[in-house]
């Protein structure tokens, strides 16, 4: 069975989609992030579906369960490297991804994650504070 | 047409292999690749084959080359994510991948580009001072 490898980079799990994701896979990668979230500690995930030409609405779906899951166990999503006609597209059918972040290219996406954990970490100093 | 998405993440270039790999991805790959190391300057190449049950001896000609290619750009490569069946496979059939790092995975390939490339700079300063 094919399989979606989850890889720690630094502080954050990266993920890359190449191939036609179904429902088994999906499963699997779920659980798999799931538990590397837990055993890691990671705070922030990135999904870059730059090799994707197609995005559905099944796979939008997807994208934002995986980020739904992930802001439970205290992480962030951001999907990175979208194509401008899979933008379009995603627009024309209405497919939202709800909970989940995006950026151009992996390096901004990186540079995101960092923001908005550091912005939250400033939230929790500053009401730590007043 | 399937192509594998390089990512730059720090001043690396990240590739994850899922699919099986045929002639043309590996021109495009090498094309985009060497390209990709001129534009953004990195130094070190971090390839993941945690995905792949099998590596023939044409898989692994194409990463030994592919290393070729990144060190006369001044790239290291490393290998990770290897499984243990493909270790097995890979010693027996006498497949070796020449120029080749490996590493466990993405995160201590990470540490080792580190390893290699500060190691680089410490011995140009060394010589240097001599």
């Amino acid at each position: 069975m094919e399989r979606i490898p989850i890889l720690k980079v630094g502080q954050y799990l990266l993920i890359t989609i190449q191939v036609d994701l179904h429902d088994k896979m999906i499963l699997a990668l779920q659980d798999e992030l799931t538990n590397m979230i837990v055993k890691t500690g990671a705070r922030g995930i990135l999904i870059d579906i730059s090799a994707l030409e197609i995005v559905d609405s099944f796979i939008g779906r997807v994208l934002a369960q995986v980020a739904s899951c992930a802001k439970l166990l205290d992480a962030e999503t951001v999907v990175t490297g979208m194509r401008p006609a899979v933008a379009i597209t995603m627009v024309e059918l209405g497919i939202s991804m709800k909970g989940v972040h995006t950026a151009l290219n992996a390096e901004d996406g990186m540079e995101l994650l960092n923001d908005i954990l550091h912005r939250d970490e400033y939230a929790h100093d500053f009401s730590a504070i007043n």
